[in-house]
């Protein structure tokens, strides 16, 4: 295992990649654009799906599956919402191969064209609003409150690793509401379960609030996100929570009863968070030295190496190890023990730092005459000689504050990197210098797009808790309501 | 909730169709072939799900993801493999829309082909297996155990939901091996796990065997496969794991270096089991009143139904009925209060029978004073009244009992179904009974066609645990070395 990371300072953007190879997190395949997710990255994804799953479920969601094909008459719809997605669509036009003659191989058959062409989903609004308007008749029939973890595809021309791939796994909530109060209500709550989640479980502050027209959804009334700092000073969009309002509803003729017996059209929301969670998980915590895992999302949270000499001692390591990893696994804690005879303990060690395991234990011959472990935080990389007594309950409370002191470097990290710019040169020197910034914005999608041109930087989003305080853009110097939060954005 | 459910034998496949609407576990989509799993069917999956995944992490495999979409090229380099294939896959030749001129609407743009065309995955071995040819160098490397919980495409012209739609989910174990014998034991071992979930958590006998030639896997040396008897007395295919040889490692050129030094191709695996599985599921409990569902696989195992007269006996009943809730939650159980007002008892308890709740507890005024609860189970429809103590640990064996007789209730059928056909007019009136029928067969695929046109039986599988009995082709009267199981199937 190399240790010869490129440094955040020297590319980032590469440091970002070899995180992702060295880490045996993801890799391109070989089809443009899509990824193969390696067992270690989607060990991370399924403790971000198993937790996201319990926070839908207690707001009251289940889950179903819709179809991966939209017809494309369906997309077409909702005029918005095919503009913004016709452009970079997967479109399946037929439904057979054939032998072809001599030289050509395998080949499309032309018999076999679709009358209506396909669209593999690149969202699932209008696939399911053409459900619910089967599902929903009265007002007994609301609200809906449903769930589904897919695939999607988007076939963006320029393609990361996590943060922007042409196949990518999410999941999107779409609900139905007799009232508009209830719609905004549930857009609300689930922005607030993704920020939730984000700073509980990915260690990950986020700023919550409402996106500008330009970056509104494509089909969406208003759009409710939540924004992260990465360490290179850019904003990424975690997660997007939007009400439809009657938009959906009216395009796919989805109407009910109301109790007074009226017939209404139906109020939506949809909501999603994909893996690109993944990507701004690498992005918040890792270092020179790899990738760092918050406890509550590390596949293990404890790796347990011997340090030994001959098959015997490794022989009475291993029971010491494995009675260690017992009382572990005991209070919760999920532990690997690596005593393959293949490596040596210098190439594991420095595997699971690039892996970003929360805690290494080492233990040796010392350590048995002793009773005591190494503890070596991945963190802070500070080790330690602790005494075996009580151990379990020691690891316990340092995970615990391993995911706290993520957090709040993240935290320090990010108020570090926030400014406030009151006229256009200080706002392109803070854009420059990398970082949020707040500052005035006459609220023109003109206005956004100059600054855009001129600085890269996009309105993020006008923050919830705002402060409301009158000023003056700081391009076009018309009268301005509020700061919002700028950056340059992935 | 209409209780007016064809009966099986009025009609077998509209009783089956019924049952899915009517107990809301899906519906056909407006895609072709494609169908919409409803909440409650998914739940049923989700249990499967989790079941199956805590089996495969137990027997040593790991997940992960591969690309949705396979290049043309990729699906043509293992020649049965694509045979199988070709001719039922959907297409992917273009990734852009555009507006066409008036009244065209939305078109595809020609200018937006793709150089080569990407196949929707009906299976993931060629995009996994040009993935493996990168992981794979050293023996050190294998065995890779890997799985992929996924939705796949087959362009089929004939669909019915669960049992055979074009778009379905399932998942796909994909291992690699150092050894003929290693990957032998893995396929083995699949077919196992399979078995296992399909009597201990489906409560539904299987019979374990290996396919004959012409129902084996498109790239496979051998197929073991699940075979389980339907009402009707047609055999489901339940589960299928490939000895894959090392097909696909030559046709990828995936070779690795062995512990003396030389360079071999890897052996391999797969094994699935798909959505197909709720369909199977069905057709093996379900009765003329609606679904049937084994404890182990209920979404919710309890119903509580309040009998009330107006809102001051509903607030009492509910306080008791959720202290009752609470205590069999505590046991394990999972369980539904239906306090709505807006239906009477009666149509909860048809709802509830259509749905397959294992359990229906309903308490009334009388319950109250004299401490009791009315107890229905939906396996034998029977109805007792219990005292509420203890109510919990009665429920818990109860639950116990009724997964028990589900399966004793379907092994019995599946053995009064079972025949021994010794001659050509028996085998024809046993198979025009329905149900499996062990008969002589000389082996050949054409004697297997033949019988097929004649009878529309196949070979299902030759069972592992058959007895080794020399005798005669029931058609050819040629050498037959032992009996195998014949059946229509799905």
């Amino acid at each position: 295992m190399s240790k010869n990371l490129t440094s955040r300072k020297e590319d980032y953007s590469l440091w970002y990649n070899e995180i992702i190879q060295k880490a045996d997190l993801a890799e391109a395949s070989g089809v443009r654009g899509c990824m193969v997710i390696k067992p270690y990255g989607f060990a991370i994804w399924e403790k971000m799906q198993s937790e996201l799953d319990r926070m839908f479920k207690e707001t009251g969601h289940v889950n179903a599956y819709f179809p991966l094909f939209i017809p494309k008459s369906f997309l077409s719809k909702e005029a918005d919402h095919v503009d913004g997605f016709a452009k970079e669509c997967a479109v399946v036009t037929h439904y057979r191969l054939k032998q072809g003659k001599e030289n050509e191989g395998i080949i499309v058959d032309e018999d076999a064209k679709l009358e209506e062409e396909l669209i593999v989903r690149p969202t699932s609004e209008t696939i399911i609003w053409d459900t619910y308007r089967k599902w929903i008749q009265s007002y007994r029939d609301l609200p809906l409150l449903i769930n589904q973890w897919a695939n999607v595809v988007r076939w963006e021309m320029r393609t990361r690793l996590f943060l922007r791939t042409a196949e990518f796994l999410w999941q999107e909530g779409h609900t139905a509401h007799a009232t508009k109060e209830e719609a905004l209500e549930e857009t609300s709550k689930m922005i607030n379960v993704y920020a939730d989640f984000a700073e509980k479980f990915m260690a990950m502050p986020v700023i919550k609030g409402v996106k500008s027209e330009s970056e509104r959804f494509a089909g969406a009334v208003d759009t409710y996100c939540i924004e992260a700092l990465m360490q290179d000073g850019k904003s990424l969009q975690a997660g997007t929570s939007h009400f439809l309002g009657q938009n959906f509803a009216k395009a796919f003729d989805v109407k009910f009863t109301n109790n007074n017996g009226k017939q209404e059209y139906v109020w939506a929301t949809s909501w999603g968070v994909s893996t690109r969670l993944l990507g701004a998980l690498i992005m918040t915590h890792s270092d020179d030295f790899g990738l760092v895992l918050p406890p509550k999302l590390a596949p293990f949270q404890v790796v347990i190496i011997p340090i030994y000499k001959g098959k015997d001692q490794l022989k009475i390591i291993s029971d010491k190890a494995l009675e260690l990893k017992k009382k572990l696994e005991n209070e919760g804690i999920s532990v690997k023990f690596d005593n393959r005879d293949t490596h040596k303990p210098g190439w594991k060690f420095a595997e699971y730092e690039l892996k970003g395991v929360p805690i290494r234990l080492a233990i040796g011959e010392r350590d048995l005459n002793n009773q005591t472990v190494e503890v070596a935080r991945r963190d802070t990389l500070e080790k330690e000689t602790l005494k075996i007594m009580d151990i379990e309950i020691k690891i316990k409370n340092l995970l615990n504050q391993i995911q706290d002191n993520l957090h709040r470097k993240a935290l320090t990290f990010r108020e570090e990197k926030t400014f406030i710019a009151n006229n256009f040169n200080e706002f392109e020197k803070y854009i420059k210098s990398g970082g949020f910034v707040y500052a005035h914005w006459d609220g023109t999608i003109e206005t956004e797009n100059k600054i855009k041109q001129l600085t890269k930087a996009t309105v993020r989003c006008i923050p919830f808790d705002n402060e409301i305080k009158e000023g003056k853009c700081i391009l076009s110097g018309k009268p301005s309501k509020q700061r919002v939060l700028f950056a340059k954005a992935y």
